[in-house]
């Protein structure tokens, strides 16, 4: 199989993950008989440095032509007080929204060896494994923003949140379909107590329901769901629920698993399409260049690239088993280490990732 | 001290805890020398039964005239498939507009003798005390609610979500005012990397801590406060956050506390005015009427409510230092056992209400 696949490092640890990825991604290839092709282009910081703008028509339609996306992070103290339209961030909003990629993926799987390292106890993480299924190119995300001013002369400031039917029904497809592929339990979060696209969103639930009378539904609302997901998170198969909420739940999940640096996304347009493939984690600026970065997550979403983009199951199989037994094994990254573990288990980026070639 | 309290006990296991709160509040109307005059008005679910709409137009007017209002909890299923304007939690969102209640004041506060009942670890949640401020009366809970269809014949759904600079001026002073009484810390969590109103949030708060130098102020991304809440809880002092943020991080706050049972709250209109006060928790219709609810929440509640509304500090320290003893001796109700603990400490609704009179 030949494959084109555009890399976007971005910025802080965002270079150093993301070339580790892609040293895994060539054992696999090699090992598989594949040819990967890459290639590099600036967005976040990096292209504001260069460019004077966050993402670049031409970074743009690089990857519309790829197979697959890998990215890295962007952001970092350095742009922080840039204007809202020059925000690193907005790089990812625009690759988002000019790929299509409207669903995310986001699976928290609480792998045994580093169970301990969550917050939470032994007993309420042990065996978790959810899917976050969220939507990633509609509402309060990119409906109309406003300011302005009302007769008494006081500045108010205004978003606007817009789901239109499509936008539920394809997202609503993509968390039944994977719910068919495990436990085949789709819990929907809304607020649709309050909210109109909630009860909007929850009726095309309902409606994209009847064609997958095999999964069980449940709505939730996003307040209990909140609070669910750290009481008794293991009553979750795949989570699915809108852009903001989303993005707030899905982080909450990734501290069940005990380090953000485990955990791997997908954002995929429609299915068997072009993807984009990131680590959940941010750009580190306090850890990057010191060859301290964990690895693990960007290496798990390569992962999910070979899967989603390439249908690559076997091989994405691989890696997910390398990195168990390295965890299994003992190999910590610093993030992961706790004070009673034996110092010489604990690896640097590079290490760590020859350690999951040598289990591949 | 004469005073009126206007009564709302609402639906499930609302009533039952009401009660308890009025009993312990006459207890310390009689150690103290004042007069508390009750009024008991329908709401929620039980108005919609008896009189067809959620809230009576002559409710709000009683609520307005009263000194303080304490309120049980509304909702159940029987009422759940009702269309929006005729849902119980309507009740709610009325009175809060209704009567101004723009600062909804959620501590969370980890009893030592409880804290084995949290799903997270004792040496994270010990010694955890935080108060979320979340504005109650703005934001896409009350914006324009509207549904359309495009050109193309597609139905689309919209809330807006709009902050004017006053609504976060006044939210923002209860919160600094709040930390100058605690450890001086102030968390503002917004989304300002994507929403316009966050952005305006950010600036204001910025611009009311002028005023407060004494006060340290720090600003977290919503995601990111998702999980640092259950990641490092003691960072934080006072949380102030919009209405649709408050209402799902305060939800995930109250799981540090090991049980919603025990979270009380306030909702103030201007300081020293008219208050509402209410247990966290919902009607839990699975147990109304059985004697098992636990009051302590409410009791906490009427705490707030002799504090903010009446201004009465030594008498709410009684309460509050009254439950603290109850709990320290072993006492507990059945959503707040655990398996090892002795079966003969646990008590029914009224029970532990007559403890903690005694210990008054
Ligand atoms: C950086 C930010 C715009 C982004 C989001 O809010 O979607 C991030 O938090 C994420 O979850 O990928
Ligand atoms: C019942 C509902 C409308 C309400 C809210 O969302 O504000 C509740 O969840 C709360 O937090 O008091």
């Amino acid at each position: 199989m030949e494959k084109k696949i555009v890399v976007l490092p971005g910025d802080g640890i965002g270079k150093e993950v993301v070339d580790e990825g892609i040293k895994v991604l060539d054992t696999v290839a090699e090992l598989f008989g594949h040819q990967f092709k890459y290639e590099e282009d600036v967005i976040g910081g990096a292209a504001l440095d260069q460019f004077g703008i966050p993402l670049r028509e031409e970074t743009l339609e690089k990857c519309q032509q790829a197979d697959a996306v890998l990215l890295g992070a962007v952001g970092g103290p350095k742009w922080d007080t840039l204007p809202g339209h020059l925000r690193p961030e907005k790089a990812l909003l625009g690759l988002r929204k000019g790929l299509g990629l409207f669903a995310n993926l986001r699976p928290v799987e609480v792998f045994g060896p580093v169970v301990e390292s969550s917050t939470l106890k032994r007993e309420v993480v042990e065996g978790v494994d959810v899917l976050v299924v969220r939507e990633l190119t509609g509402g309060i995300y990119f409906g109309l923003k406003d300011r302005g001013e009302y007769d008494s002369g006081e500045a108010w400031a205004k978003d606007e949140c817009i789901y239109s039917v499509e936008e539920v029904r394809r997202i609503a497809k993509v968390a039944f379909e994977a719910a068919r592929g495990r436990r085949k339990k789709v819990t929907s979060v809304d607020k649709a107590n309050v909210l109109e696209t909630s009860r909007l969103w929850r009726e095309v639930i309902q409606e994209v329901h009847q064609e997958y009378p095999d999964i069980e539904l449940e709505h939730m609302l996003v307040d209990n769901a909140a609070m669910q997901l750290v009481r008794q998170p293991k009553q979750f198969d795949v989570l699915v629920t809108e852009n903001m909420f989303g993005d707030i739940l899905s982080d909450e999940a990734s501290v069940l698993a005990g380090s953000i640096g485990l955990m791997p996304s997908a954002s995929l347009a429609d299915a068997g399409g072009l993807g984009m493939y990131e680590p959940v984690h941010g750009t580190a600026p306090d850890i990057a260049g010191q060859g301290k970065a964990n690895p693990l997550a960007t290496i798990l979403s390569c992962a999910m690239l070979l899967r989603y983009s390439f249908g690559l199951e076997q091989e994405a199989d691989v890696i997910e088993t390398a990195v168990k037994s390295a965890l299994e094994q003992g190999w910590r990254t610093p993030d992961l280490v706790l004070s009673q573990d034996d110092p010489k288990s604990v690896l640097g980026t590079t290490e760590i990732t020859n350690k999951i070639i040598e289990y591949i």
